[in-house]
């Protein structure tokens, strides 16, 4: 028999119980198999006598050791610990080396039926003509810590510490709902917004709650991938609308919808993602009469209207729909910085109401903290002051970003118009020119691009907002150097 | 014709261009329908000698408002301001009066393929004995949001404030990884672990990778409601195992497994949810026999491990998973707020990649500042400060609480077991007894519990880790007087 009374070394004036003493020291010798398995325990009256304790004491660690399931009482012959009950101590408890954990597969079946694979555009303080990216060395990093330190130490009486709305932060809602009407023309009560984990996260949930599988989803020839992914993984056909010069070409969506049914047209009509050009008011009003006359959904991604240079920005499709086509999407990623994660979701209160119920099973609520922290900083002017601040340096980073790539010899292989708002330049190179090489040679030299890949065309995006003046030269002259 | 000169009062010192000054104007004046629809404008000569601008001046303005599509030039008979423009201009722009708005019905048809409704659990600082939530006035405030502010400040040095990994933050998964190496017995890496917004999101990445329309998944008829939620969302077969004292009763479990094949088998084995019960290691082993000889899935959640008053816990399947058969998925919500929306699923790295890939489409990221604070409050071992304190407090709350309702008049007509963990009570009422009636009263006398509906059983859960001493007495002093 073992030497119980030295193994579990009882401590009289601990705060533990006894009987969880007990218990405790009697799992831990077998677990690390000193009590092997099929082993046999002393009786309860015989191992009160050895550990001087009471019987009714050692008959609560018994329950406790039976009721976890480490020992089985066989009718009259005594109290066993369980047969096979080793093989339930961890593989290993090693605490450091991470790196060396087995890889272990999955032991059921996977089956790949979704490719979503797709190069993912990061962003990071290397010196980079990026997608779009916002420079978030302007980021009113201060004001959000205070906000943020502000909101936690009222977290409690304000009921922002528990799970909330599904819908988002009531507060920042209001904020927003302000902002919105007021910037964008929209006309919107808090009904109709639902806060999202930026743009992404909007166009989600309206797939989720407007297109089925099998459903024709109508996206631009050159557009927006991880939309795509999106539908593509609901199970809806891609259609796939010419682009020209005013982004998404109505006309040609006009013969399609003589074809087929749509349920869903995504469009970025203020600065269309890749292209960055404006659609025409015209056109606008066209694709909202399509809408109509077919019965589909709009799905507007307003993913950077804050940054508008030239003119007055015209205002979204969602300002001038009365009849509930537009589901309209934004995100506050592009404007402040990608790791707060604040966007939204505009359209009539009834969908709105469905968003949050599939909002509830994927991750039920955003973050109450960081939403009322972001809606201090609007009621506070915070936001629109970086938005000024921004938007005036983005405009000079874009006039002196385009004269800089106007210039030989970029300018022999590299077209572009001047975008009129946004934070990148589209860049369509000759037939010919190999960007895979330019942007090789480039991230050799220090500065990042992209490979000419993700489009299908011979382009690129050239993001200038995300690096100052100095930093903009530094990588056009890295850029001249590479062909 | 119109008296330009004045209607665009140009600011000859202005930093706004003179072009864009022209335009912007004649924009305002074409919106709010003072230059009506149709209407000719004057030549670009003609309008440079109004203007006394430079006829090169105009030429840009009208470009301008051409690209825009505000106005159309017809070939030999002049400029005009576009028909049917004033469509565009949005339905009112009314800042303030918030519930003003129109009530907008969707304009293309709605399905109503899902039901997803079910009672939401908030918590609150109102009295109440909720579903098991922990007490916030203990969460770390201070220390959180010094860790945020910190992580801010080296923010933008530390790539924290760009897009980043869909895994989420690397210093947290590292943190994790030793945290639950630790005190799980798990032997994971940094690959093993994907950051999710609290467990349900854990569950919705499971199944969106596992789980296809028409598979069985099989749950306890006692179970998780929100877990229901996304299987059925995904198109799964719920198979329902029934539940006993010991939690999902895997004799059943085997019976099913020989009619049909199942995908996957959803367990609270730590502490059944609802009913608190922990499922004994014998069990636990034929579970996992079960998944290796069937082929299916084990999806854990372990939402409140952390807190376990009675003994050690058993250690989680997954520390024991030698052959990839179980997802393991965990979150802090239960162990500091629910506002903190930070979870975690384990799984072997393949699925994990997976898992990355869906996330990608649906908010891309966690929230890196979070999640970087977090992983701070981790290594500093404020977390497990916290816990400490909190495993302390909930001990003494669940002791007090468990005595409070065992007395009359409660004791008559509400039978319990002392949960060995975890924040709540599985309150089991006489069959005939009328909890929605004791839950109306109480709430009329200020304490909130559950109105019995949720479970299909006479019986509600009935938490105590959110109420101090003085708020348990309280409340089960009103209790006693409602019936």
């Amino acid at each position: 028999m073992f030497p119980f009374k030295t193994m579990l070394n009882l401590e009289r004036n601990s705060k533990t119980p006894l009987f969880l003493q007990i218990a405790n020291g009697l799992i831990e010798n077998i677990r690390t198999g000193v009590i092997g398995e099929g082993r046999k325990l002393l009786g309860t009256r015989a191992m009160s006598v050895v550990l001087e304790v009471h019987r009714q004491t050692v008959v609560a660690a018994y329950d406790e050791l039976l009721a976890q399931g480490w020992i089985e009482t066989r009718r009259s012959s005594g109290t066993f610990v369980r047969r096979k009950l080793l093989q339930f101590s961890p593989i290993a408890l090693n605490k450091d080396a991470l790196s060396s954990a087995p890889k272990i597969e999955t032991g059921f079946a996977l089956r790949h039926a979704q490719h979503l694979a797709l190069p993912l555009l990061k962003g990071s303080t290397a010196l980079s003509f990026d997608d779009g990216f916002p420079d978030t060395r302007l980021m009113p990093s201060d004001v959000l810590a205070r906000a943020f330190r502000e909101v936690l130490k009222k977290g409690y009486q304000k009921n922002l510490l528990f799970y909330g709305e599904t819908k988002g932060e009531l507060s920042l809602r209001l904020e927003l709902v302000r902002f919105l009407n007021e910037t964008r023309g929209l006309n919107i009560t808090t009904d109709n917004i639902m806060l999202t984990r930026g743009s992404i996260m909007g166009i989600y949930l309206t797939t989720q709650v407007l297109v089925e599988a099998g459903d024709n989803v109508a996206v631009s020839t050159l557009g927006y991938g991880s939309g795509n992914l999106v539908y593509e993984n609901k199970g809806a056909n891609l259609i796939l609308i010419r682009t020209d010069e005013y982004g998404l070409d109505v006309e040609h969506l006009a013969e399609i919808c003589r074809e087929k049914p749509l349920r869903m047209v995504y469009v970025t009509p203020h600065h269309h993602y890749p292209t960055t050009v404006t659609m025409p008011v015209a056109r606008r009003l066209q694709l909202l009469k399509l809408a109509q006359e077919y019965g589909f959904a709009v799905l507007e991604d307003d993913y950077d209207y804050d940054f508008h240079y030239a003119s007055s920005p015209i205002l979204p499709l969602a300002s001038v729909d009365t009849q509930g086509f537009v589901v309209y999407v934004g995100s506050v990623c592009k404007s402040v910085s990608p790791a707060l994660r604040i966007g939204y979701v505009v359209a009539p209160a009834q969908l709105i109401e469905e968003m949050g119920q599939v909002r509830r099973i994927i991750d039920r609520q955003g973050d109450n903290l960081t939403e009322a922290a972001f809606a201090l900083m609007i009621r506070e002017g915070d936001f629109k002051r970086h938005l000024k601040k921004a938007q005036r340096i983005y405009h000079k980073r874009r006039d002196l970003f385009c004269e800089l790539i106007s210039t030989t010899p970029l300018s022999a292989v590299l077209e572009f118009k001047k975008p009129a708002g946004g934070m990148a330049v589209w860049a369509q190179f000759d037939p010919q020119f190999p960007i895979e090489k330019l942007s090789e040679r480039a991230e050799k030299k220090g500065l990042k691009i992209a490979n000419g890949k993700a489009h299908g065309v011979n382009a690129v995006r050239l993001g200038f907002a995300s690096s100052n003046e100095t930093e903009l030269e530094l990588g056009v002259n890295i850029l001249k150097t590479c062909f």
